[in-house]
């Protein structure tokens, strides 16, 4: 089961590196924008990553949730802190989160199973 | 200029007032279900404020914004704490945020200027 | 304050017109589809108002909600049952919502207060 | 071919289930305050589960047009009622609809082949 | 791997003529919009193909672009101009539309590998 | 009521150069980035601000609609051909798109009423 995470985790680098090798200079400055949004600034890098995973969660992507929630488990965020971000994520993007919360939840599970907390 | 947030906190005051003092419960309880959600928990009031507001943000709602930047003034978050979760939503949200981009740093000003940091 | 209604119906009313009396073909027939998909077919145009305006809710556009507003209220439908469907879009669609459940219930007592309960 | 939506609805059971089991008071009434909306009130549970379509629909959300489906078909909507409601997602919506109402046809197809009607 | 696009170009062929072999007119007349909309006009359709590219990687819908991905390669967009299209989406939608653009660039190397450029 | 226009035109520029005077280096790349994305480039700027104005009317942001629309009539687009693109966007995001085609008509009227065809 932990495969789900491995195979993202594994498309998500080589479709990134495939883009980074292509000669479009402002998609590999976005992408170096969005790294860096998340780097300690005013607000540490840790918090920043669980806006990130409410983000993603309200607007609704999967695989944005899965990697905000790679992010916020090696930062050592525990399960009833993200349940609570998530909670937040649910009031106000409404049931139409819940398939993303059962999904975030499953990923937070596979997550605590690796030695690493990483896939 | 102030006036701006100040009409909105009356309007929302009123409706909401109008919406509780109604009939129906599953609305009073979603309500309460979202005051709820921002009380201190797992992760404290003030960080899920900051939660609500990137969240508003990506989903772009201005009203929704300007509700969690008074709550974040109140909470004591810096300007400088206040652009860099706006920057987040920026990223994650992208250009179409903009326009709320805008709305937020005038908000944010606006409550500034007050003497309480409330409208 | 009905002025509010009114001035949308008008500004409505004149812009389609001019879209109407326009050249693109294409634009024209989507209306005439849009116009359609509301009268009596499988299920009653009553109730397809009603799903109207719960899309538009949760789609957060104040202006489908007020224009379908207008046509449920023409349909006979109670307050309590407007509210009732506005809590569903509530509780897909989430807190972002609240705003223009605000809208909403003041579009309400706005047509409430018409004689022919429109604006 | 009907395990798509066995499939799907053990996996909803089994998350549901343990999302349930956790620790969040705020998710769990979120749950409740769910199911809450679409019971008999000022509106029938009927009617109210074609509001929940139209809403998924719209939204873009399989997991949620699949589960009101399921629930549609039960409360005995026709072919043709659940197709006229579709249209309304469908025009509210636009052509992005589209790749959803596939997923819908089908999944009216794989639960008039059950025969309780439920996967 | 090409097969992902035949998957999808035979379920999307196969879904398209039972939705058109039903009986609800509004649905085959917007069938009909769509496919209109993208013929030579004022624009060329080659370039409205674009838009509709654009579009729906603003709107995140796989199946959207991989349609309009296969008209645009098509219509004889090189990769260079898919790609500058495709940033305009990705700034105007920001990261979450990154998911996405990992796919179009996927489909994009697919639709290359075959000797018509279709799947 | 050309000064819809520019009311707006002042408020994008004020506030823009507020956020743009800010100490918040992400935010003002990100304004970089998105300058440079509507440049000549694989695609010419007139195309890709064709792309940005369908992308804001499906996203439904009556200020970037109003913007790419002055860069559109700059750029030289008739009336018939910037119809024939919301058309476009008419179709992929439905009917909840019809209020910003009413705003997009009237924008056009406007900068059509201006010497310079800019507000």
């Amino acid at each position: 089961m932990t495969s789900r995470l491995k195979t993202f985790s594994l498309y998500r680098e080589k479709m990134n590196e495939k883009i980074l090798a292509g000669e479009h200079l402002g998609i590999k400055r976005f992408f170096n924008l969005d790294t860096s949004a998340y780097r300690d600034g005013s607000l540490s890098g840790k918090t920043k990553e669980l806006l990130g995973l409410v983000a993603s969660a309200v607007l609704r992507c999967n695989d944005c949730v899965d990697y905000h929630l790679i992010q916020c488990v090696t930062e050592g965020y525990t399960d009833a802190e993200l349940h609570d971000a998530l909670n937040v994520a649910l009031i106000v993007g409404g049931s139409i989160v819940i398939p993303h919360l059962r999904h975030a939840y499953e990923t937070i599970d596979l997550l605590r199973q690796e030695p690493t907390g990483q896939p």
